[in-house]
This record gives C-alpha cells, sequence and structure tokens, in this order.
C-alpha cells in the first residue's frame, strides 16, 4: 500500500550517497584520518569571501520579514535581473529576468525541466556517457526513457557517433554535462558544434524540435580551457545551472533555470516549468540564498586547491601506472580500474579504507570516479594505498 | 511538445499568487500604502531572535564548508535528533530521529508524503472543506484524485457525515490542516476521536490501512486553545510540518516529515518519503536552515501582533454586519461574502484595492479568505473599504 517504485528509489541509494554513509560510519569507526573518501562531490574549498559577508550584511541590515518572506514563485525579480546581467556581461547573451527561473540547485533544475518536458508516452531523453547517474532516476521519475550514449574513452569528450544513433524521431532532449562529472573533460567547440547540426538536421527531419538541457553546475570549475557556451551554438538549449559548486553551497540548494527566448516554445516551456516546480511543491527557491547569488553570481571559490588536489593526485596516479584522462575542469578524475572490475577494484579499496566510485552507474563499467574535492594531506595520507591497490590487481 | 499539463499549471496560478501578484503591480501603480493586501500568508512579525543570532553565530564561528555542505538525504542527523527531542518534550511523544524526515517546507512535506502514498491508478485523497487548495494540485501532480467533504460551514470544524460518506476502499489517505487555512478553526478533540473510529473501523472492514496526512504548519499560531496531536489519537498518522509560520521563514522553505514508527508500515514508508523526494531532486533541505530549526524548534514569532490584528479585524468586520466564525488559530479570517457571490465580491473589492481571496478554490464558495498576517495599521486604513464594499452590495 506504498509505492513500489517510491520505496525502491528510497532503499537503494545511489553508490554515491551509499559510499558516502559508508565513509560517514567508518571515519566513526576508525578515526576520520584513517578514511580515504573519494566519493562525494562536496567541495572542500570554503565559499568566496563575499558570500559569508553578504550573508552577514543582510542578516544585520535588511527587514527580517522582508528577507526571509516568500517570493515569486519564479525567483525575486531584482535576484533574476542581477544573474541576467551577470551572464550577460560574461557570455555576451541577451537574457532577461523573465528567461530566469531561480530553483532549489541542478538536481531540482533538472527534474523541473525534465517534467515540463515529458509531454508525450515513451518521451525519450539522450545523454552522453559517462554520465550522472541520477539523470536516469529523474528522466524516468517523470515518465521518460533515458538513452545512453556509449563514451568514447580514448578522450571523452562527444561520441557523434553514438550520439547520431540514439537520437530518434520520439527524442525530446539530449542532456549534457560539460564540464563534465566524472570525467573532468570540458567537452570541444568543435564537437558540440557538429552536434549542433547534427540536431539541427535531426529536428528538420522530424518536424518537430530537440532541445538541449544543459547541466552546468560545474560550469566555472576549470583550469584553463573554457566553456563553450551553449545556446550561442545551438538556438534550443536550456540551461539547468546551480550555485553548489561555484560558490560552494551544495547544501543551500540554490541554481537555475535559464530558458533563451531563441527556445523552441519559449514562453510555453517557460510556463510549463513554472507549472513542474508548483507540482512538486516548490512554492520558491530559498529566499536568503536568492540575494546571495544574485550578490555573488559569477564568483567562484578559490580554484587553486582543486588544481593543486588535481595535479598531485592525477600525477601520483599515474605514475603508479594508473590510467586517466586529464581534467580539465569540475573536480573528479576518472580512472581505468586496474584489473578491469571496477566494482570488484571499489571493493578491495574499501578494505583500505579508499572510497572510489565505480563508474558502472555512470554508464562507464571499468572506470572509477576520484572526487578530488578534498583535503590535500588526505590525498598524500591516500597514496601508500592506492601504490598496495595497483600492485595487488 | 511541452507537456501541456505542466503548461496548464504554470500559467493559470492559484487565485491566491493571482492576487499577490496583482497587489506588487497594484503597489508599483497606486502606491503600497493605497492597497490592502489580504491574500498571503506571509507572515508580518519577525522571526524569534534567537532565527537572527542562530545564524549570524553559526556563520561567524562554524567552519563554512560544513555549514553550507551537503547533509544526508534526510536532514542532517544532529538536527533530526534535536527535532525529535523538542517534539518528544512538547507532545509527551517518542520521535527518534530516524522517524523525521527534512524537507523544503510544507509543500515539499506534503508533495513527497503523496508521492510515497500514491500507490495504485485511481489512488484516492480525501480532505475536508474548506481546504487549502493547492492539496488538488499535489495530489492529482502525483496521479491521485482529491475527494473534498463539505464544510460545517456553522463551525468550520470537521463534517463527520461529509467524511463519513467520502471514505470508500480506495482511500489512501486523509489530509487534515489544523489549526485550518482559511478558516482559522482548530479541529476539536471530539470530532478527531470521532474521526480516528471511523477510520479504524473503516480500515478494517477494508482491509487495509488508511493514513492520516497531518498538515500543521500552524500548529503554534494559536490564541488559547490547545491543537491535538493527532499520532496520539490515530496511531497511523504522518505529519507534515514547515517552520515557514512559526519562525516567520516561509521563503527559507525549511520543514519536516514525521513518520512515527506506529504508522503502518512506517520503515517502508520512510524509505518511500525518501526516494520521492529524490525523484523530485530534493538532494537535500537547506542546510543553513536545517541547524536554526534545530535551535529553535517550539520558538514562535510574537503571536500578539496577530491576535490584534485578528482582533481589530474580527470586532470591526462583525461590527459592519459581515459574518464569520472566531479564529482560534493560525492567521486567516473565514468571512461570508456580502451578497453570497465570493467572486462577484472580491472583484469589487480590487476597484478599493482590497485584495481578499473567494473562497471556492478552497472548496466554500460564498466565503472570503482574508490574510490579516499584515500591517496593523493597513488594517484600520482598510476599514472604511470595507464598509463601502457591505454597504454597496
Amino acid at each position: 500500500m506504498i509505492s513500489e517504485t517510491m520505496y525502491e528509489l528510497g532503499s537503494r541509494r545511489s553508490s554515491i550517497r551509499e559510499l558516502f554513509e559508508y565513509g560517514k560510519r567508518a571515519a566513526e569507526a576508525v578515526g576520520a584520518e584513517n578514511v580515504y573518501d573519494f566519493s562525494l562531490g562536496n567541495p572542500s574549498t570554503p565559499p568566496p569571501p563575499a558570500v559569508t559577508e553578504t550573508m552577514l550584511t543582510i542578516l544585520k541590515e535588511q527587514e527580517p520579514c522582508a528577507v526571509h518572506g516568500y517570493t515569486s514563485a519564479q525567483g525575486a525579480y531584482s535576484v533574476r535581473k542581477r544573474i541576467a546581467d551577470d551572464l550577460n556581461a560574461r557570455y555576451d547573451a541577451s537574457l532577461t529576468a523573465d528567461e530566469l527561473y531561480m530553483t532549489c540547485g541542478a538536481a531540482a533544475s533538472l527534474c523541473i525541466v525534465l517534467r515540463a518536458l515529458t509531454a508525450f508516452p515513451c518521451c525519450r531523453f539522450v545523454t552522453q556517457a559517462p554520465y550522472f547517474p541520477e539523470y536516469k532516476v529523474f528522466v524516468e521519475s517523470m515518465g521518460g526513457s533515458l538513452t545512453v550514449a556509449t563514451a568514447d574513452t580514448d578522450t571523452f569528450d562527444l561520441n557523434l557517433e553514438a550520439l547520431a544513433s540514439c537520437i530518434t524521431p520520439d527524442t525530446q532532449g539530449v542532456i549534457l554535462n560539460s564540464p563534465n562529472n566524472p570525467s573532468g573533460v570540458i567537452y570541444s567547440e568543435d564537437k558540440l558544434k557538429a552536434l549542433a547540426s547534427l540536431l539541427t538536421a535531426r529536428a528538420k527531419d522530424y518536424g518537430r524540435p530537440i532541445y538541449l538541457i544543459s547541466d552546468e553546475p560545474y560550469r566555472e570549475i576549470t583550469y584553463g580551457k573554457t566553456v563553450p557556451y551553449l545556446p550561442h551554438l545551438y538556438a534550443n538549449t536550456v540551461i539547468c545551472y546551480s550555485y553548489s559548486k561555484s560558490l560552494s553551497l551544495p547544501g543551500e540548494r540554490i541554481g537555475y533555470i535559464a530558458v533563451p527566448n531563441t527556445v523552441t516554445d519559449a514562453d510555453r516551456l517557460y510556463a510549463a516549468v513554472c507549472g513542474a516546480g508548483r507540482s512538486f511543491g516548490y512554492v520558491c527557491a530559498p529566499a536568503l540564498m536568492q540575494q546571495v547569488a544574485a550578490v555573488c553570481s559569477g564568483m567562484t571559490s578559490d580554484l587553486s586547491s582543486y588544481r593543486r588536489n588535481r595535479d598531485t593526485l592525477y600525477t601520483a596516479l599515474t605514475d603508479m601506472g594508473y590510467d586517466c584522462v586529464v581534467p580539465d575542469g569540475a573536480f573528479y578524475l576518472f580512472v581505468k580500474a586496474p584489473g578491469g572490475d571496477a566494482v570488484a577494484f571499489s571493493e578491495r579499496a574499501k578494505k583500505e579504507q579508499v572510497l572510489v566510485v565505480p563508474g558502472n552507474d555512470f554508464g562507464c563499467p571499468g572506470y572509477l570516479r576520484l572526487s578530488y574535492c578534498v583535503d590535500h594531506a588526505m590525498i598524500l595520507r591516500s597514496l601508500p594505498a592506492f601504490q598496495r591497490l595497483i600492485e595487488t590487481v
């Protein structure tokens, strides 16, 4: 007499969350300093100072009923205006406040957009492996189905041949995530342009639009390379954003959806986004954090510690014989599992108190995701365990 | 190619939100002081001082990555423990942290519980008129149907005869809201006990449980009368709570679901609650506000201003000839529309810049909801308009 689907979803945690909870128990048992937890993308760098300063200023100077009151369902107008201005300045875009909808983070952004777009039975969404495993949960929860284009494991860039074979007349949207979780790769502009051409041609063939859903919480977490602004390459792009990573605020649940007016049926889609948010009980995004996002949009926490972690871990592991691509963004290494079986490796690693997520759920069996948004000293302490793990394959 | 259902939900705002947005535009046009907005339940009393003090202390003293990081999906254990302790002390209950699930407010609590409980096609939920209109949106969004028991317009207490006729073998749950939005009535213990007996007998007859879903964001907003703790009267009660009203934090989206272990299949339901939250992209409740709720649970903002507003408005309106029951809780008056047509009255009132919500969407045509969580001076300024409105019926 309880929803079996929801029971299943709630009792089988994601492998990431499972490891995270395991890590918390292990830390209690053997001491946090003896657990090497690379499981979760929980930023380890504090927010930019402006984040805390903004909160303190608001709390001290503004009238609390105004600060903490309901905003419009799509977010306070002044907040959306300021964020639109920031995006326009950074990406030479022309967004207005009315094309933005504030959300409780990237997962909310995605669920809302997917529900708004799930317009017919067997509505199909396509994504590129490796991909964030909750995409499957979200798409299927809305009544759609997710088709995964196999990875190009040489580069982890877009695999255009695989994508082309996945896109069919019942494809409503393509979900991309760049910089990518779990590979850290930034999709190249050339491949993105080729995908845009493919989608344009297919949409014309099928006589219906294909939406590009750009999930970009790691947009600003980069180490030199530029992340193309997708609406410039493909007009029918909807952006799902979160400040979780750029401002190190993952627990606060604040982000936005952008439906640029170049999108097919933009006004109707924006209204459907409002409807989908309402149908889930999202009322409005957290009010204080809306103001913080408005002030701090475009800032990032100090990325140098992530870069140092990346360089230390990448260099140490590849020196030991581990195989992985250099990640240009996000804070993950996607490492080929020594021995080939990522689940077996992850289980062996747990015995060394090393927590790494098997790539199976990311659509890439045989690979391991290591989140390096961790204490640098923990990386150094973990290296002997990684050495033992590769020696004993 | 966009979900029609979501488009409809997003383009036809709730009548409350519609008036709220109208009021904001009117305030820009004629000046905020000339608009008498009784549309929205947006608390007008600031949070208890401990709320802001707690935030300031956390922001100054705690490590920001820990403050703003992901918590467990069901909320930080320490937060749930502290809230359970508070509830146990206040209601002589025996909740544990593992029976609580932190949410983004009451709407989220309800949507999550409803999705977890919508277990079969044509799953029916019953509520008592007058009722919060979004119940219908939430229930139908999960694939269920809402049946409304007609109001007892003499008292606005439970209408047991009507409820009895609504409860059928496909009734999965009954949603109650006490203190009630929009009537302000606290359901009497006698009627609640009679409902509990009815549900127990029917559940036995049908050979399946009937869940009581207690939506209680106004639990602490009372003016003398006690609100019975429903799990003591009916074991199969799930609580949906929000700190929006008690702590004057409606924009911050923080609340909880309690699934006491006395509930049928409690462990499975709790897991399904976790699954439903996951399926909507709720990741975790806002982290800073979780800590605030833990510290401030059981506190209320200063209720004396609401009491004064209630007394002023109730006395003035009934003196003019308006008809309504005395509200013992929440911050609404539910007034019989002079002339009988609430929609027509509300439209006439708009011309006087008086914004009151017709009761039609609350399942009570012919009545008007007035939110008195407003500035006292606005109430006084509005009275001549109310006088004109009743004189010109």
